[in-house]
């Protein structure tokens, strides 16, 4: 930033202090987003940790006063304890103040918040899609949400003064903001990411599972796409198990047509239909180019971490 | 290499003259393996652009002379032409000569290839587990095979200088070299790269298909896995086509496990059940510790490409 930035929001609170969170401190310190970060985490061993690494200029033990005075309360906590945390800080919110969220599902985060916040708070919730395997508040770093997106779910009610100001923020983190309708973004998602996720889960839990297959050989051998498997197979197993309890629909519906479209490839194979599998995996590589383009990936050679067969 | 190495093979030939073939190439003269490269490619235009680029030292306009005075043969075209190739070739082939393969699948590749070839010739399979999703001549780079296996299938009838000396020419392109019986590689290729393929085939024509949500959506908000997936599903159709089409029975096996597990999972979203996701979820990340610590990919945070949910 030039010193001439005004910080946009006085104090900014993070509710849970993992990757996103402490992601989001050291951004927001690159960029002088924020006039003093607090922070608070469930555990008392994040919380020692957080305050040992300088992660957040105060860190509370309790999360109501960590929102208290706060300008911008962002809720960075599995997708499942929303509604209970923004129940226990409710009471301590600024009047005026907004809260917002990065969960990874929208729709059920919606309804499991909005009923216990006072009027006058404005909630817009966010998800910036950018994440690693890793969690904890040792694994963030401010670079991690550049050239990313973050989705702001807005609609007609939406107080546009506090959305903008958050655009302005994720801005400021370094990430290219869309707004989004909820069940859209829950639609995408599903298709982007999460039924994605599960398909990995599911692989390597197969490969984990075949005792004529020594595990050894499957780590010596594996190869991407397995390898990139295991990468997404890693991450953190609450948050996953949150985000799909609590985008049940679009998975369910994602995971349906999934298992469509393999039974067809199963069956080409089965019959020996090489013109099937050609023309299906012909049409695939448009998508990729796409992306390319797009610049949300590069065309370089990933020397001894590509694919192999 | 040192200067004092000698090549080990005088000629060899490289039949089919795509990503592995102008890998292989490259990475000869990188260490000096060979005294003379020779090679063919089915289309005029493969040999005009491998003329261009220096691709062999000589590349001629069939595969019979390609092969002539060839200590080491090497099958570099897709699984399902394989036969058909070491029929064309065996008449030409040198007594004594090694004939091998770069293929990705290999009882059937043995099956096609060994009835052509005329006593005398030594057939040691072979699959280097190193690719890239890109094809053709120009793909190539030496640095490929660099610290990836190489697997070399032998049994009890092999010929053993012959395969001592593959196993040697693979470590001097860079490999790792492990020997293994046909179907047991069929069946763990099966698990770490064939069925990762199709399920990342699937997904992404999933996404292609889904009119709800646009192809711009996807390239926009595709977050790895589902970047991840593109990739792995921009390799080349007719390569893979063969692979399964000659990788039946194993891909099928796999497959059924893995939609057996699906369903599983699946229920348990629909169930609600967090505890039986939570579990699975956890179990998968064992695996890939040990394929870090077995250093076949590392640790460290991709900046940007990394998972996002
Ligand atoms: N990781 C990604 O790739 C990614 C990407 C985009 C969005 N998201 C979303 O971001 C959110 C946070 O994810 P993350 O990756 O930052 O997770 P993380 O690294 O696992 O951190 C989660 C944090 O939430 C705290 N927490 C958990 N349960 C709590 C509770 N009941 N009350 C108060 N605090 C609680 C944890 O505290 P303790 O440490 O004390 O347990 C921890 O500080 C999730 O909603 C996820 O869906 C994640
Ligand atoms: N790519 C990988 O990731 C990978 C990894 C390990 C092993 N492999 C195996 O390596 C082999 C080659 O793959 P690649 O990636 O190098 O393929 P590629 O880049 O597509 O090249 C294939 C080559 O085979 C030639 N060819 C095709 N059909 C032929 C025929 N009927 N007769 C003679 N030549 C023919 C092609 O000639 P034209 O150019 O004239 O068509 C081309 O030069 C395959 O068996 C594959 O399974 C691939």
């Amino acid at each position: 930033m030039s010193a001439a930035d005004q910080p946009i929001y006085g104090r900014v609170a993070l509710i849970g202090l993992g990757l996103i969170a402490s992601s989001m401190f050291w951004g927001m310190k690159r960029a002088g987003l924020a006039g003093e970060v607090t922070g608070y985490a469930r555990s008392q061993e994040t919380r020692d940790t957080a305050r040992k690494i300088g992660l957040c200029d105060q860190v509370f033990d309790s999360a109501q006063e960590a929102v208290k005075d706060a300008d911008l309360v962002v809720l960075c906590v599995p997708v499942g304890v929303m509604g209970a945390v923004a129940k226990d800080i409710a009471p301590a919110l600024k009047p005026g103040a907004t809260v917002t969220d990065v969960g990874s599902v929208k729709r059920q985060v919606i309804d499991d918040v909005s009923p216990h916040l006072p009027t006058g708070v404005h909630f817009v919730p966010a998800h910036p899609l950018a994440g690693t395997e890793h969690s904890g508040p040792e694994s963030g770093f401010a670079e991690l949400f550049d050239n990313r997106w973050c989705l702001l779910i807005t609609d007609a009610e939406t107080d546009r003064t506090a959305a903008d100001n958050l655009a302005r923020f994720w801005r400021g983190l370094g990430s290219n903001v869309d707004e989004m309708e909820a069940d859209h973004h829950d639609l995408v998602l599903a298709v982007t990411s999460h039924t994605p996720h599960l398909i990995a889960y599911t692989m390597v839990g197969v490969a984990d599972d075949l005792r004529r297959v020594s595990e050894s050989e499957v780590i010596k051998y594996s190869a991407s796409g397995f390898r990139d498997f295991t990468r997404i197979a890693a991450s953190d197993p609450t948050m996953w198990r949150d985000v799909f309890l609590n985008n049940k629909d679009a998975t369910l519906e994602i995971l349906g047509r999934f298992t469509e479209e393999l039974f067809a490839l199963q069956r080409a194979i089965r019959q020996g239909d090489g013109d099937h599998l050609h023309d299906y995996f012909t049409r695939t590589r448009a998508i990729r180019r796409g992306i390319i383009e797009a610049g949300q990936d590069t065309d370089a050679p990933d020397f001894g971490r590509g694919s192999a067969s």
